[in-house]
């Protein structure tokens, strides 16, 4: 892990070729509670496996009383739990550092918020029988292939008492349908309130194992590092963000807006995997005000904001920042790490208003 | 229109700004017959409007003997038609020419077939009474914004006499359910054959011409140009193109294929616009070798073909390439233009097998 851009270097063909592959949610999406299906960030570190759901079996195994192989009817036979989440990845706004780490290059639109049906996580392990021993369950997807010339299966592992959290799910519907294959069908783990790279997709085993996971994408993937040497922070939670829908009409190209002067009302949503969100702030030219707060979204899902703005001719530069119930803020000006980790920046927009 | 990179300029944060909102098909997506909604490719010039579908009407006026406005659940009562449909955006392949038109920077992902299911525009046509010097019809989308210093709707027009051909839809479903906001909810046109600029989404109003019309999207966008102060020729129908599902599996970043030695199937779909796919061929190192062809798509889908391929240990550059029963083949080397549109230069695949 660890290259960044030369100092000005423009996105490379390589951060191309994942920037058509993978999918933001344009901006404008957070008009609805719901994400549509094909409007939420997508992000596969390999290729999107095509899985025949009448072969597919989930092993489950390792420290376990009663290791099994469920089928696809065995999971939707179990009790089925609902819950509406809020995902981002957590290179969200990588691509607006300095200098730019080599990976994805988000802006700022890997989110999206689903309705995930599926059994409790932990009724299938209870159900297994952990053994005393274990301490973390690890999760593979079928998804394959290389990075920093490591060649492994997708995986990624949850401590035991994360893992038995009542609001873990072994999703196989998001917003009411099976899933569409390049978010996890047949199945996928959903973990609210963690950054995405946790909700393993494409699930074919549940580990559970007596020490800890150190698979790449555990121990050198997704970390706060500062520097390579720098075994850093794992990243877990998500930060606390605020978004807003940039108003007016684009200019296709730049993408800047333009609005026609008088009071107009600006909204988005906010979110945090740690804690509720508290407060919302609207920036006009560097001047914060309180944004009003729509209902609570429930406990793992954004919540609306809403502010009105005199709208007065002239070059505006909008922003957004979002606080959570343990205080913390969105920063304004962020601390720099290597892989460009749980960045939450507030958002800037420039408005032209005639 | 016409701004183009320096050379060797990286890809600017413009290009990626439009290369996160909008979106690609990952070429693994090849292995389905028919897309699923959210890995469909996605171009949108503007926002992505939020249309109120008990609010929304379709205006039919202009040139034509009874104008009329209809609501959705009117056009629903019209006899519904389904048809398989491959469309392509007209600047596919653009980010891969050298000087690179500065716009969406697609490599070659922007592709998808869906079923789509709707009215048929001839039908309506008809009974709006289309006055005999009607010589255009010209439809008009809910999306509004800027492009080259021009604010307009988004509008495209067709001859009448295409617009009366009975495969074109007014479509109301995608893959057997209401479009999602993305992909033109609640109503869009559907052009089989022709680039995807001309399947205008968010209709609200369709309007009968006596005089071609030379809106933006129609006279400046679209043209196959040299120079700017060359006119050109309007972008239509697809040009033939077949891509390959990257075999093996890919590196994270540099997405470079990894394969083990021994026989493989190669596979992909071809399509054309104009005129049946009548032969694809794999190329391997140069040397080229004709693929079977699988069972045709229909009229306006793509058709499967495989190649079986025994992978020897080393470094491979695998190609495909499809004719059209007119004759017409995909070039290995293609004239620039300045829209980088209608490109349809071979797909190069690098592959190392081990």
């Amino acid at each position: 892990m660890g290259a960044v851009a030369e100092p000005g270097q423009g996105i490379t063909v390589e951060e191309l070729a994942l920037a058509t592959r993978n999918r933001g949610m344009p901006l404008e999406g957070l008009h609805y509670e719901v994400t549509p299906v094909g409007m939420h960030y997508l992000l596969a570190h390999f290729d999107i496996p095509a899985i025949d759901p009448a072969a597919w079996r989930l092993r489950i195994d390792g420290d376990v009383a009663r290791p099994s192989q469920l089928d696809l009817a065995a999971i939707r036979a179990r009790p089925a739990h609902t819950l509406r989440v809020t995902l981002e990845c957590a290179g969200n706004g990588r691509a607006r550092l300095e200098p730019r780490p080599l990976s994805q290059p988000w802006l700022v639109e890997a989110i999206g918020t689903a309705d995930w049906t599926g059994a409790r996580l932990a009724d299938v392990l209870s159900e297994a029988g952990v053994k005393s021993r274990a301490v973390e369950v690890v999760f593979t997807g079928a998804d394959r292939g290389i990075q920093d010339d490591i060649e492994h299966d997708y995986q990624r592992s949850l401590p035991l008492a994360d893992a038995m959290r009542e609001e873990m799910l072994l999703a196989y519907e998001m917003n009411g349908r099976p899933l569409e294959p390049q978010h996890g069908f047949p199945l996928r783990l959903i973990v609210p309130g963690w950054y995405g790279m946790t909700s393993v997709k494409w699930l074919t085993r549940i580990e559970a194992v007596s020490q800890p996971f150190t698979g790449f994408q555990q121990a050198e993937a997704y970390r706060y590092q500062q520097a390579e040497d720098d075994a850093g922070e794992p990243v877990s939670r998500i930060r606390v963000r605020a978004l807003m829908i940039p108003p007016g009409i684009p200019d296709f190209f730049t993408r800047r807006r333009f609005l026609a002067a008088g009071r107009v009302v600006l909204t988005g949503r906010a979110w945090c995997g740690s804690a509720p969100v508290a407060r919302v702030e609207v920036g006009v030219g560097g001047r914060w005000a309180e944004a009003r707060l729509g209902e609570p979204g429930g406990s793992w899902a954004w919540r609306g904001w809403s502010f009105e703005w005199d709208a007065r001719p002239g070059e505006h530069t909008l922003a957004c920042r979002a606080t959570d119930a343990a205080g913390n803020a969105q920063p304004t000006s962020q601390p720099w790490n290597l892989q460009g980790m749980g960045n939450n920046l507030v958002q800037e927009i420039a408005v032209t208003v005639r």
